[in-house]
């Protein structure tokens, strides 16, 4: 193959691209980046909720595997775009695959055993990385807006992992991404704690507090390629809200505007945290014609959502740790990115969902539950107990350490075949412990202070399906005549799970349901 | 029934046991003060790991609920020694009972439905009623060494959520414990977070640094009965090592000096986190003969082999919320509490339990398991999925924000006939994801970095006894065959509960095996 040319770049953008000059003699192909990448390395990309990803690097490793076997394994901050995850799968290039993923093909190899995955709290990853607890780190990739005068590596639309994968790595690829606007320069704060036991407090005591610097600062020799990109991000591929999201921000605000009646929040809330997805992002969309107003957010994603809420006046500021937005949301706001500039921060993620300032700030957290018991256990990961959709990600790192933790789901699923309140789940992420509102469409259970009964008695009386109500009701009251303080008839309690799995439905066939 | 008179306290004991003399009027008998408690009432109690709990009030609590109908919401630190919980689920006076217990008459209670026991992680009771999210404290009961010239009250042996208790209850009761040495005043550092989301760092970056005040301040005009007590803390009812959990204790120092050898640990290793109960124990007394020195604790408990390996020169310091010690050990230690009060503080629940600090500090967290499955998932509280034993406690606080989880267990009870290894655990506290290390006195299985099915190998290779090992690799193999991150087999994944809640054994029959 020949070897091609890397791109020139206009002398002003690379004036202002690659401030540093002695570092414009690293800039190369794609190809020629990808061949620092050996087979057994374990490598550091960015990217997280399909944001500020390395988009041509890792296109030129898969081109390598497909030619010759090589095996690495992949950590991120979390979820790539640009079908990232899918070409590297494809091409054999995956061992193993850290902490996150959300797509449809490595989540096949995923369930075949063929790569491995570790399903991590994103708040953990570079603390295991940073004690020698998971190897070392061999190889960084990194997506920048910009290199400093100092060689400091400015991220784009996501922090993530990148700041550690940088500067624990023995070497550093950076892609230049010139679609990127140089104007997200100033939006970051990067702050990387000290080694313990000696570590001193997170000097962040609110939503908008900057602690450290714009920039990544790492050594500039340690940078052995830049590659020039212009692929822009994966836009958000989250559903527009509909009726049953609206529903369950109806429940949601009615809940909060209760807690502010009752003297336990005050209109601006606590600050929040929502999880990626069509429902979180629903519910912070509700609250634009809420009665609250200066709301903050704390959290790792910031979605559309965000932005309304900006654009409505009821949020003051927006902390997060990736931007992902919908095609025409991004075009909008990246265009006028200085309206929002003051209001905005991205952090590291494990600043954005460190358990600390999580308690600290006191957050309120929604969750998405794929699906969840009458106790209140979720499972946001398992399909059937056994196969991953995407992972725990942040959620384990806010439901945990949070002021308020809240799960939704809607109350069904393929059509009405599926409850998503089951007897028992069939993978836990988030126990009883963790999990103070479960809310669907049909209404929400406030769990705080109940003994299990009590909650079981609240979620299937508020959050069930009527067509599911009746047997969820009569599976808790038999096991309730066994005993315990959790009841359950251990060889029934994932019987609805085997029966989808095996027909389709949880729904008993009518004929069962006159015989039990 | 007679009225009986309060003790006399000669004058030097009175002086220095009630140092605020307007207060000493408020001295009365035990029934008397118990008279403040009325139905339907929340009462926070003293007491954490059967230590520092008010001792006379709550059975003259018990007394009046036996003369007439008197149910209370009963929150204290964590288990209640003296026969407390016993004495009150007999006399009918527990509605509710919140956040551990560890007593076997409550407990039936508790798994009959009588007693609705809200299991928490430790550290999150009083930021709960702190938000008044689970109601307010309408009465504390704490027991003190002595209350001082301001009327701040001196804990005794535990400080647990007392503090919190005392400031947020509109009356408190102070039971003066006159056979808790005088020499405990001094050992307590009580410091309470502000308000959220405006809440400052926690200002503790070493175990040994003393944050806040050495008593309890509270307004004095709030302590409406004082009563006078002798009855000693009970001793600790742990089991002495065996040859189990010394092989336990030495898998462990194995993998601790391979961290050392391997520079991810220095030979003083991260400040140790112990749970309550014979393994822990036992594991942390093998440190005496172990390489390991310069060794500090930042635990909720401390037991015997605290004081062992301050005995034995290994341990620097250690930081709890309570002592437990055995009848003797305790008799020893606190005649000699001079010898160990510089290396010593106990602080309240939510600081020695807190996220922000087990995270910063970087704990080596030692909990035990009830059972765990091949994935690395860990039940610690539910016998069969349903009957609860004691309760999560502060397991959760401390697996899932420390610097290296790890869970211990033995591998087999009931002389063999249960596997604490299953294929799936019927009830989960622990998530795989919080699960770091699993130790059995078969061995060590290290899941850093690793994916379920690795986990799975490693585990049952490593921890399970020899008598199960071939039925688990089974049902793991033919998992495989059916797919999944996680494989399962759905329905026979509560099998071995089910067969043992049924027959008394988890070993299925020769014949079943020769079968499958």
């Amino acid at each position: 193959m020949p070897q091609a040319l890397p791109p020139t770049l206009a002398e002003d953008v690379l004036n202002a691209r690659i401030r540093l000059p002695r570092l414009r003699e690293r800039i190369t192909t794609p190809e020629a980046a990808a061949a620092w990448v050996k087979d057994g390395m374990t490598v550091g990309m960015s990217g997280f909720t399909r944001s500020g990803d390395a988009k041509v690097v890792p296109v030129a490793i898969a081109e390598r595997a497909r030619q010759s076997p090589l095996k690495i394994d992949l950590i991120t901050g979390a979820s790539l775009g640009n079908d990232l995850d899918k070409i590297l799968t494809e091409a054999g290039a995956l061992a193993r695959r850290i902490p996150f993923q959300s797509d449809a093909t490595l989540r096949g190899a995923i369930n075949r055993g063929e790569v491995m995955f570790v399903d991590q709290h994103l708040s953990e990853t570079v603390e295991l990385l940073r004690t020698g607890q998971m190897g070392p780190i061999d190889l960084a990739i990194v997506e920048a807006a910009a290199i400093t005068e100092d060689g400091a590596i400015v991220p784009t639309t996501s922090v993530g992992n990148s700041a550690s994968f940088a500067i624990l790595a023995e070497k550093v690829i950076v892609e230049i991404n010139v679609s990127q606007p140089l104007a997200l320069e100033g939006l970051h704060d990067i702050w990387i704690p000290g080694r313990r036991p000696h570590r001193d407090p997170l000097p962040l005591t609110s939503v908008s507090d900057r602690i450290g610097s714009t920039a990544i600062a790492i050594p500039p020799e340690k940078i052995v390629a830049i590659v020039i990109s212009d692929k822009g991000d994966s836009p958000a591929n989250i559903l527009p809200p509909d009726e049953e999201t609206a529903a369950i921000a109806g429940h949601l605000i009615d809940f909060f505007a209760n807690e502010v009646r009752h003297g336990r929040l005050t209109p601006s809330l606590q600050p929040l945290q929502a999880g990626i997805g069509t429902i979180a992002n629903a519910v912070l969309a509700g609250f634009a014609d809420s009665p609250f107003h200066g709301l903050t957010m704390y959290s790792e994603v910031l979605q559309d959502s965000t932005f309304d809420l900006f654009d409505a006046g009821k949020l003051d500021f927006a902390s997060g740790s990736s931007i992902t937005l919908s095609a025409a949301r991004g075009k909008e706001v990246f265009a006028n990115l200085e309206r929002y500039r003051d209001k905005l921060v991205l952090r590291p993620q494990e600043v954005s969902n460190h358990p600390e300032v999580v308690r600290r700030l006191g957050l309120i957290c929604l969750n998405t539950a794929l699906e969840a018991d009458i106790y209140g256990n979720v499972n946001s990961t398992h399909v059937y107990g056994t196969h991953m959709m995407n992972g725990i990600g942040g959620s384990g790192d806010f439901a945990r350490n949070g002021y308020l933790s809240i799960f939704a789901t809607k109350s069904v699923a393929k059509n009405g075949e599926l409850s998503s309140l089951v007897p028992m789940v069939s993978h836990v992420d988030h126990t009883e412990h963790d999990v103070d509102i479960l809310v669907t469409e049909q209404g929400l259970a406030d769990l705080r202070g109940l003994a299990p009964r009590e909650r079981a008695r609240t979620i299937i009386a508020n959050c069930v399906h009527p067509d599911f109500r009746d047997a969820l009701s009569d599976y808790f009251e038999r096991a309730c005549l066994r005993g315990g303080h959790t009841p359950h008839i251990l060889e029934e309690a994932l019987s609805w799970h085997t029966r989808a799995r095996d027909t389709g439905t949880m729904h008993a066939t009518k004929r069962t349901l006159k015989v039990a």
